[in-house]
């Protein structure tokens, strides 16, 4: 790959903008962290003898970017890679949960060009509340196709969860300190619903080229995610998984790097958030099971919600609320075109 | 029928009203229509020997219309019909899932007046986000009373769906062209849940004598949610019912002549919205199957909501966005004293 | 208990804070409510043999305060006992349906803590739309963990209903006077979850220290739920616990007394308002089936935004809207500085 394009500093490096919407997953707009993290898809869908897993992810942060793009959307948004972070994560879950057939890849681009405008309207419409819509357009367009995929012969629903009544749960055995690393790694690959751990190291290693902060409470969040599901008895399947991993690490990058200016009060804010949010994934296993839907990372964006909307003041430089601590970040809060 | 009142220029000719009423189910804000869907709407009770069904839809029109009245709601929404579409929905919709008894008409009656200020809630609600409620006060309400009716043994739910968890679906086998006109026409029937092909004549005859336009929509909503269907192996008996079909009608009159002047790029932006209409369609069938309930119209609401919210610019005359594009479709969006 | 303190003047009397803390469940800034309402708490906990009860009710109301004051929200809030009545219904809840175990009270305590600043975000989320979160935040917050119970062994799921499809109901058989003033007084019982008719009088009489208008409506708000269910044929035994009861006691007193100037058209809108808060009850039941959850006062909340929304006028006194007719409810309706 050409690294050149990757430091061009105009403003329409078409790879960079295609990297940094993977990095943007993670709230890092940085496009060595995007390339880590599409060699952590692509190791992990090869581990796992699923490549059509990374050719998903790669359509689906093509077709969600070029969407923006079509649709005449405001430009800085997509050099910031805005436009992708939720496309990538369709094109992973498509084939994680749906058969490879021709109808779902007509569904995968539908659905990943769907989450570039349903993320801007989202924006638009939560903007008054001074919160963004973060993954949440990737979580209801998905949704609403793996929901679809039960009713239509033409998207089979083999590898999603049988639909079945919350049952009685089967808590984890006997562990060694050996597997808690794996699992706390896969806690963090699962953020793009990849089952490796050494997917997870990759991309630890891609938040670090990025911020030692945000790598720092990933994997403080996964290892929180990990250490209350053992604690309170959660389900060993899932916990070996890394499914009360993904949604912590999130939660923890968002509220104490990303909305918050980092300090003592936003680090226990967001030790707070975690454990919300443990609970919040926990919850919403239960809820979908009906259904046999998988949460995504809906118990993060929820869990944020909630410790962003008082607008809580967590610092003493003046600052009136969140939004305001670091211009970089108020373009994560809200388009500054769409601020009522 | 005096047809004489029908023409009368005044403010408040009672029964023009009514009619306009139903004809703003699917945005005609015109006598004629609405006259040609209550005959629709008589034509397949009388067809599938549920004459209730109309004397329902009469019920449902009337009550909600006088609740706007009562409340001294706006007095020229009232003129257009707006109180009394979501009335005459509620109406078609008890006595076709509910046993026919005096406490159904007593839950009918409130339910559809509760319709005309939910209405008024939800569009000052929507406002700030320059989108309008559409039928989901008849979804929101015709719901909840609906999961009642399964608690209550003065409601009879025997002609509702049996709660059941999402299984296999069947999808259509073969099929005649002559069947594919009947399952078509029986889409744009759907749209007052009536199962009759003959109606859906009539409700495109109505359509015709307000707009050229949006019959050719509602034709070709209903003609893409079919195709789509059997492309995608939906459960054939949904697809012979028009199951399919009555929620693309709606969204394709919505955004290809409602909310975006009429054009080739907002064509394109129509057909887009009755795919993403149809894959929401599947997937709310599948949702709500653990508790045996009808999506009702909600799969348009949703559908077209996501295609609204973005403010996307579709024609090059300088107008901001959707909502300007002509005065009369402004009231649609949003009552001018609730703009916020 | 030393009463002085709970009549002094100054604007940081604990117990009196956390006092009407327990008031404000049922809207009375009154700290002789408050001390009723925990009587009836205390009564009812010892009748059932359900001493944790008391004890949760106490733990949430102070944890919960508590979390206002280290968060620096506006002080006039937690004078009111704002910050309290959402962390009180937390406490009942949590013992009432999960098992007596220490993880039980740690998220007890997590849940009662996060109750206050989700308040905070939803009232300022709700203030443009000139309503108040109500006990949502105690709704929201609860359901969350009751669902995270189901899949976690340290939360024991015992008490709380089994996971199943919606059945045919049972209603009630025969019935004698005597039994109807026992369901009667439980439906007000249950505002805080308790099953006795001892707790109801309590309640009435808490209410009556305050203000005589709500234990009217309170006893009336139960009365016409009791008699809607028997009507309807609603589940006896649902009826015998009082649980058709609770939300329409507190749609009554919110808005007969709270968000309307008493009159007969308010009298009016407000029965209008239990009638449907009453077929929201029943609703939301079927709704929550197949999670087995409760549904806790949801029916409240929605069934009173709904009859908020519109800002319906309903008195003469020039007064534009609900939210103006005394300044003590305003503060109830939206907190002034999140005003838009």
């Amino acid at each position: 790959m050409d690294t050149t394009l990757l430091r061009t500093e105009g403003p329409s490096g078409l790879q960079r903008i295609l990297l940094r919407g993977a990095g943007q997953v993670m709230f890092q707009n940085n496009a060595w962290t995007g390339l880590f993290f599409l060699a952590g898809i692509c190791w992990g869908a090869w581990q796992n003898g699923t490549h059509v897993v990374f050719w998903g992810a790669l359509a689906g942060l093509i077709v969600s970017t070029a969407a923006g793009w079509l649709l005449g959307l405001p430009g800085r948004e997509g050099d910031q890679g805005l436009w992708g972070f939720n496309g990538v994560l369709v094109g992973c879950a498509f084939p994680t949960f749906v058969g490879n057939t021709g109808w779902m890849w007509l569904a995968l681009l539908l659905c990943a060009a769907l989450t570039t405008w349903v993320r801007t309207g989202l924006n638009r419409a939560l903007a008054a509340w001074r919160i963004n819509s973060l993954t949440f357009p990737f979580v209801l367009c998905t949704w609403l196709f793996l929901l679809a995929a039960r009713a239509l012969a033409g998207l089979p629903d083999d590898r999603m969860a049988d639909p079945a009544l919350p049952a009685a749960v089967v808590p984890a055995g006997e562990w060694r300190f050996s597997e808690l690393a794996v699992w706390w790694l896969r806690g963090i690959a699962q953020v793009f619903l990849i089952d490796s751990w050494g997917t997870g190291l990759l991309f630890l290693a891609g938040l670090l080229a990025a911020s030692w902060r945000a790598a720092l409470w990933a994997a403080a969040g996964s290892a929180a995610g990990l250490a209350l599901a053992l604690l309170f008895g959660a389900s060993g399947a899932d916990i070996a998984a890394g499914l009360y991993g993904f949604s912590s690490v999130l939660t923890a990058i968002a509220l104490a790097t990303v909305f918050y200016r980092p300090g003592w009060r936003s680090a226990l804010w967001a030790l707070l958030g975690v454990a919300v949010t443990f609970f919040v994934q926990a919850g919403m296993n239960v809820l979908l099971a009906p259904v046999g839907l998988a949460t995504l990372t809906a118990p993060f964006c929820l869990a944020t919600w909630l410790f962003l909307l008082p607008l809580v003041r967590l610092d003493d430089a003046g600052h009136p609320d969140h939004s305001n601590w670091e211009a970089e970040n108020k373009r994560h809060l809200a388009p500054p075109d769409a601020r009522v």
